[in-house]
């Protein structure tokens, strides 16, 4: 297992596999890695000759305020957790080293960054979209592989790829869940027991909606109407947003006409959690 | 020679050469090409096993009320020419190959952008960063040539493949000048006679400027006064700008300490020319 801190280096480390007509799959991480990760890696072993993840927590897509500097990181574990499924190689840069001073490029995903989480996160999608442009550059991965979980994030890339003609596929991988059906995500670490338990609310009602579109209902309002009752019931819970969206442009539904996502974004207590789930008429 | 118009098409092409381990060159033009042009294909032609050219007026980098419709293009002769100087393919695809419908990701240089054609152009380095970064992709080329003439393109493209971690090395060409000093660009055609001659005010003020630093002027005002006054004099010229700024950044200068910038856009008539020089304390 390798662990490779510097941008150069990377490039060569690739390069060389390359230039032996070897392809490589990239993982993006910010680390703290849980099963949802390791599930991506494991998808993502067998479909190319390396392995290759990025464990960085990217400053440009936090804004003001938000957990930048309490984000959850555990670097040997994740050394061992990767290792234990097949990954060569660790793409851990400083901030420094991917923002030197004077850094001014950014990548703008425009239309599919307006709603949702990007109506929340102003310039959020912007550092992702900008870092994940960076990271290919650097890794030249043939394959990078991104869970379903962040559903705008999946969108905005698979839109930055077409758009900007990279030389990458973008995979998605199922949102992976606790066994109780909480999403797996490494902010679930500030949850206090109480709110571990409420945040169950985002899973359930997903869940209903699916339900009520396979029952008939085909009203976005009624669906939404009746999602938010659900949240607001439960304790410590506030809606960020209750959206259903077109799956590919993520443009506002109004009915269920084939496939829509049912996008959530809830603060229980202080710690803002994410999901979805694909409603199928 | 080949022309290709699908970008799926340049891409196999460029992945052939490439998997037998050879280099290509990318000469980025909007065609209507001139000795300037050839003159950065005869520069790329020895530095790589393929000489690719991109001919493309591309939308993204023209404002509303300016001269794209009219923009001059002679594709026969840019065959021709660009033949006659080694090019082996020319990249030549619509306006909706590269940007279909729902096309929305763009790429900002930001800072570099806000001054100089940034600040009179809006938008329109976007629409350059962009296209070429679209063209990298497209054709990644080991390197690509520009030419000094649009000194801020220049500076704007070099500072996005440093910040998004580009696979490719930008040479610059010395700017290329008639023979009276008038800098080649496919605009020069728009000029009456007259205002050809009277064009030649951009290239005098220069020079004057050099030989005002070499004899001891250290002032960025007086440089400018003194330039504005000379252009101000010749019938039918407008400035846009006058301007003295850092070789890197383009940061406006109040001193010539070392080595800066003088940039220039006048309108000769509704003919928008720019050129600049090296200043040398």
């Amino acid at each position: 297992m390798e662990i490779i801190r510097e941008i150069q280096a990377m490039k060569e480390w690739v390069r060389a596999a390359r230039k032996k007509g070897e392809t490589v799959c990239l993982v993006p991480t910010m680390g703290y890695l849980h099963e949802g990760h390791l599930d991506l890696m494991r998808m993502g072993r067998p479909l190319a000759d390396h392995l290759v993840i990025s464990i960085f927590v990217n400053p440009t897509q936090f804004g003001a305020g938000e957990d930048l500097d309490r984000y959850p990181r555990d670097l040997p574990r994740d050394i061992e957790l990767s290792e234990s499924v097949g990954v060569e190689c660790i793409f851990h840069p400083e901030a420094s080293e991917m923002y030197p001073p004077d850094y001014c490029t950014y990548v703008n995903v425009e239309n599919i960054t307006s709603g949702l989480c990007g109506a929340s996160r102003p310039g959020h999608f912007r550092g992702v979209a900008t870092v994940v442009a960076k990271l290919f550059n650097i890794v030249e991965p043939d394959i990078a592989i991104f869970g379903e979980k962040d559903y705008q994030q999946l969108a905005v890339l698979k839109k930055m790829v077409e758009d900007l003609n990279m030389n990458v596929q973008i995979l998605a991988h199922p949102t992976v869940r606790e066994n109780d059906g909480l999403a797996m995500s490494s902010r679930n670490k500030y949850l206090t027991p109480e709110q571990r338990k409420n945040a169950l609310v985002l899973f359930w009602t997903l869940k209903a909606a699916r339900e009520r579109v396979k029952q008939g209902e085909r009203s976005a309002a009624v669906l939404k109407s009746e999602a938010a009752t659900m949240i607001e019931q439960v304790p410590e819970c506030t809606i960020d947003y209750v959206d259903i969206v077109d799956p590919v442009l993520l443009t506002p539904l109004e009915r269920i006409e084939d496939r829509a996502v049912m996008a959530l974004a809830v603060k229980v207590g202080t710690t803002r959690l994410i999901d979805n789930m694909t409603l199928e008429a």
